[in-house]
C-alpha cells in the first residue's frame, strides 16, 4: 500500500506518522510506500525512512497536485490548510490553499482516474468551523452548514466538493469534522483557542498560563490520540456503510472551562490549578462565544468512531504521549 | 441605477427583463443602465433599448466577469448557470460555469472594491437542488445542503461564497433557492421535472401531454410570476434583515400530480384533463423519487417573500401572462 499524506509535518501528520512508526499494520495492510508532503520539510522517523519520500511544496501551485498523485497512492490524508486566522486576515492566500488547493488535488485524482482505473481512499480534515451561530443546543448531523468564516467557509465547500467527486466514483472520500484538539502539544500559541489546551498543558509542566475567558464558556473536545483514531478508522472502515454525505462531526467531549480545570485539579492537585492566571479578554471571549458548544455525533459514533468521555482521561493522555506519564 | 442580468436571454431573465419593460421604477429607483448578458443574445424589449447593453458572453472565460463589473453596476442578478442535466453529463463544463463563472464574477467585484468603494447587491439564483434525501417531512431553514447533483453541488458553494463575500463586505448577496417554476412557458422539453408544465401547459392550448409518474408524486411550485416577484423582492428589500445566512428557501406550494390535475379541471374543464396522456416511465420516475417536496420557508415568508397558496391561481397566472386570460 501506497500512503500520502498532506499536511504531515502539521501537529496531526506527525502523530500520524508517529502512529505508524509505532504500529505497522496500524492500517490493515502492509505499507510498502509512503509519501509525507508539506509546504516544510516534513520529519521522517528513523524506522520510516526506508520507504518514505519527503515532499516539500505548496499545494496550491499549478502541477503540485499531479506530482502528488502520479505516484497513484492508494490512501490520502489530507490534512494540509491555512489555518483559521491567516485564512481570514488573508482572504485570497486562504481560498488559494484551503479552497483551490484542495480542489487540485481533487481534480489531478479526477484526470489520473481517466488515464487508467483509479480511486483512492481520501480522508479530509474539516473543521466544527463549517458551522457557525446560531445553533442548536446540541449540533446534530442534519444541521446546516452556515460558517461565519473564511475558513470555515472554505472547508463546508470541500466537504461539498469531496461528497460530488465521491459520488461520480472518482475517489472514496471521507470528511471528518475534529474537535478542538486538547491538550495541543508544544508552546502556547497566539490561535485564539490556544487557552484551552495551555491552561492544561502549562501547570502540568510547572508553568503559568493565562486563562482569558470565564469559566462557564463551554466548548467541544478530543485528544490528540483520539484525533489519530478517527483518521485511522476513517482508513480501514467499510465507507459503502457512510451513504452520500460523506463528511461526520465527529464524536468529542463537551466541557466548560471550570470542567477542564476541576478535572486538571483532580489529575494534578491544587498546586497545579495555581498556575492559571485569569486575565480576562473581552476579544477572545467575543471570538469564542460564536463557536459550538456540543454535538450530537450520532452517525459517526453508529460508524465506530470514539473519543474520550471524560475530561480526566484527555489529560492522562496528555501525560502518557507527551510527558513520559508523569507532571510537575 | 446600472443593473446587470447575467442569464438575460433565459426565462427567468428574459420575464425579469419584461418586468421592468413592464414597470420601469419596479425597483424603486430610476434605471439608467441595464447590461444584459448571456451567453446567447439576450432579446431587449423596444421601451428599452435606449438604457440597454446586450452582451453575449461565456461567464467561464478568463476576462468575462472583469468586463461586466468594470462598468460598476449597482445591482447584479446573476442568474446563469448550465442546466442540471447538462451538468451532471459534462462535470467538467458545470464546474467551470456554475462554480468557477460565479467565482470570477465575486472575484472581479473584490478586485474592484479594492480599486474605489464598491459593494453591488447581487442577487443569485439558488435552487432546491442544493437539499438532498433523506428528507424531513418538510425542509425547514436549518436543514443541511447535501446535494445528489453536481449542479446541486455547485449552486451550494456558491451560497456558501455568496455568504464569506457578503461577511467581508464585498458584496451584499442573497441567494434565492428557487422552487420547480410551472407553470414553464415554451415548448415539452426534456427536463426530467419538464412533465410537471406540460400536463398543464399543453392540454390549457387544447394539445396532449405525457405523464410519467403516478399521481401521489408530490413537488414543490411557484408561478413564474412569483419567481419574477422574489427577484423583484431580493432587489428592493432592506437585506441588513437577512443575517449571516444569506441563502433563503423561497415560499411555494407543495402539491401532488394529482392536485395539479385537479386544479387543472377546476379551472379548464375535463376536456383538457382528458388531454393529458399516462406513460409511466420508470426512469424520470427515480429521478422525481429523490427531490425535495414540501418545505417550511418561514425565514424567507418573514422577510416578505410570497408565493401562491393554491395551484388554480398558478393556472390562472399562466391564462393571463402567457395566453391573454383564456385557454383552448
Amino acid at each position: 500500500m501506497h500512503i500520502l499524506i498532506i499536511g504531515a509535518a502539521g501537529m496531526v501528520g506527525r502523530k500520524l506518522v508517529d502512529r505508524l512508526a509505532a504500529e505497522p499494520s496500524v492500517f490493515g495492510a502492509q505499507v510498502g510506500r509512503l509519501t509525507l508532503a508539506d509546504a516544510f520539510a516534513p520529519p521522517v522517523p528513523p524506522s520510516l525512512q526506508a520507504i518514505s519520500t519527503p515532499v516539500t511544496l505548496d499545494l496550491a501551485m499549478p502541477g503540485a497536485a499531479e506530482k502528488l498523485i502520479a505516484g497513484r497512492p492508494d490512501m490520502i490524508f489530507h490534512l494540509a490548510a491555512v489555518v483559521s486566522g491567516e485564512a481570514e486576515a488573508d482572504f485570497g492566500k486562504g481560498y488559494a490553499v484551503n479552497l483551490d488547493g484542495s480542489r487540485m488535488l481533487f481534480e489531478a485524482i479526477r484526470h489520473e482516474s481517466a488515464r487508467a482505473p483509479y480511486c483512492p481512499r481520501l480522508i479530509f480534515a474539516s473543521s466544527i468551523a463549517v458551522f457557525g451561530q446560531p445553533f442548536p443546543e446540541r449540533i446534530g448531523d442534519d444541521f446546516l452548514t452556515a460558517p461565519l468564516t473564511s475558513y470555515g467557509t472554505q472547508k463546508a465547500i470541500c466537504e461539498l466538493l469531496l461528497a460530488d467527486y465521491t459520488r461520480k466514483g472518482i475517489l472514496d472520500g471521507i470528511g471528518l469534522r475534529l474537535p478542538t484538539i486538547c491538550i495541543r502539544p508544544g508552546t502556547p500559541n497566539k490561535a485564539a483557542s490556544g487557552f484551552f489546551s495551555n491552561i492544561l498543558r502549562e501547570p502540568l509542566a510547572g508553568k503559568e498560563a493565562v486563562l482569558p475567558v470565564g469559566e462557564e464558556v463551554r466548548h467541544w473536545f478530543a485528544s490528540p490520540r483520539a484525533a489519530i483514531g478517527f483518521l485511522v478508522h476513517a482508513a480501514c472502515m467499510d465507507s459503502a456503510r457512510i451513504g452520500p454525505r460523506r463528511s461526520l462531526s465527529m464524536p468529542g467531549l463537551s466541557a466548560t472551562v471550570g470542567e477542564q480545570i476541576a478535572a486538571l485539579r483532580r489529575v494534578a492537585g491544587e498546586r497545579a490549578v495555581r498556575l492559571i492566571r485569569r486575565v480576562p479578554d473581552a476579544h477572545i471571549a467575543g471570538i469564542v462565544a460564536g463557536w459550538p458548544t456540543d454535538f450530537d455525533a450520532r452517525r459517526a459514533s453508529e460508524l465506530g468512531f470514539r473519543a474520550e468521555t471524560c475530561f480526566d482521561d484527555i489529560i492522562r493522555i496528555h501525560l502518557e504521549d507527551e510527558l513520559g506519564g508523569t507532571h510537575a
